[in-house]
């Protein structure tokens, strides 16, 4: 299989690493690292044991990369509006587009501008990040939520089934959902919590779950989604709240991508993790109001910064 | 008239140099402040004209101090506890006790301990600051709104009437309310917002008005404590809140007092300015969201330091 991987950052080059491993043809999109991993390669340091690509298929613009199976976008979403309408030349008909981001409500534009590719979704549980040129660090879990925009049929299901394979096959836990929308919300239970509350308390996970202060309001944000969840009509069970919760307890102490954003200088994915969300939640009656106070204030420090 | 004032700082001090400027017996307890103001005054550099007390009555200690008609506590409320017992010995019998601090629910704990007192409270809408040993600086507004907490008859009434007219002959604007909860709510509306958010923003008035996210939000918090206001019986209307943001854009850009409490170390009122009146209106059955989450970051920003 053909598979494009649109952003090599700690996610694109993390999964995109992991196909190429298992044999598949993968094609890595770079731009600032492009010359050294072509000299150099791609080297993943992951707590499932480490591993390197000595000569992967390296590509400085999307027209130069041959059309794919599979093209996996990673970039941030802070870019999808640049990046979205360049992806075309990479598109083979029938194949498909793996959103592999954080967020809500992207793979619907992807859907507007590619009406005729699987538009699937990727929720990376996973922490890793980008440790110098051409090194990925994977430090914790790694599972990844597959689930498909459009409503399921015998073609989408057979084409979704196919991607969880190679996942699985190339060392990835992969847990197959029929409802994007749900399986969405379900990641921004850890995200729209940690990653903004990492940014404006200035501190790593470890924090978030010890301070009793900050433990009170993550834990309060969560049961917001919940509420909100179940106002839009995918209503998840109130354990799964308790379950990021302790995954995150038992996390090793860790820089959410927000927070490693804001450090950098880099734009937070605001939209991505908290508007398109509470814009969604509103139309359907919900005002998500922990999450609204934590956007003003991130959009605050953004400003400031 | 014997004026006691307990707690000579931006407010205590500003209102008891007022009122023994203009001719009555105020007695002064101070504490670091003693040795200075006693040989050197108290000077009030005011916005509407500066001023100096020579001979203030200064002390050291509640027991040395005269029984008053009038017993000014203008402390901060993280020392309520050990404060409110203390002051028995400057009670008169019949006079009144005037709770000049922010925050909420203080004047029934007063009440309880001295139940043949009045208990009036005193909102003060100012700008002032300690500028310096025995300097008082009041840059802008000085209003004060007074409200009993009994029920009001006519033994109230002429109490709470002679105190307001002593301060408005001292010149304080001052506003006669009947209903002590929703004079405490009002003054609610300015503090919940801007106090919290200079500390959580590590900004000064200015740029919480100017900055779009941070107006939103404290806009927001206004909008919630009205409902608050609405569900606790005591409706408060909406433009009172476009009269505060009014007000705060109109001010010299101005450190809340949270925020200087934040700056130099010392405790937060966060229970005095939000726990309470967000217990308050959950106990009526409002949930109060961006407040609590505002309680939260300060809890934790206050444990980090």
């Amino acid at each position: 299989m053909d598979i494009a991987i649109i952003g090599t950052g700690a996610i694109g080059g993390y999964y995109g690493a992991r196909l190429a491993h298992d044999g598949h043809d993968v094609h890595f999109l770079l731009h600032t690292e492009y010359d050294y991993v072509k000299a150099h390669g791609l080297t993943v340091d992951s707590h499932f044991g480490d591993f390197s690509l000595t000569q992967p298929n390296v590509y400085r613009h999307v027209d130069e990369m041959p059309p794919c199976d599979l093209v996996c976008v990673a970039v941030k979403t802070t870019v999808n509006r640049q990046v979205f309408p360049q992806i075309r030349p990479v598109l083979k008909d029938g194949g498909g587009i793996l959103l592999m981001q954080n967020g809500f409500g992207y793979e619907q534009q992807l859907a507007e501008l590619y009406p005729n590719q699987h538009i699937l979704g990727g929720m990376c549980f996973i922490c890793s990040f980008r440790d110098g040129p051409g090194v990925i660090r994977h430090t914790d879990y790694g599972m990844m939520t597959l689930a498909e925009l459009a409503e399921s049929d015998a073609d989408n299901r057979d084409f979704l089934t196919r991607i969880a394979q190679i996942f699985t096959h190339a060392g990835v836990d992969t847990d197959v959902k029929n409802n994007l929308t749900e399986a969405r919300i379900r990641k921004l239970m850890w995200n729209i919590p940690y990653n903004g509350m990492s940014v404006l308390g200035n501190c790593r996970t470890d924090v978030l779950v010890t301070n009793p202060a900050l433990r009170s309001a993550t834990r309060a944000v969560m049961g917001e989604i919940l509420e909100a969840a179940q106002a839009c009509g995918v209503p998840i069970e109130a354990s799964f709240a308790d379950k990021m919760v302790q995954l995150t307890d038992e996390m090793e102490p860790y820089d959410p991508s927000m927070r490693l954003d804001f450090l950098a200088g880099r734009p937070l994915e605001t939209e991505a993790i908290y508007g398109n969300f509470i814009g969604y939640a509103q139309a359907h009656g919900y005002d998500m109001r922990y999450a609204k106070m934590m956007k003003w204030q991130l959009e605050y420090l953004q400003a400031r910064k």
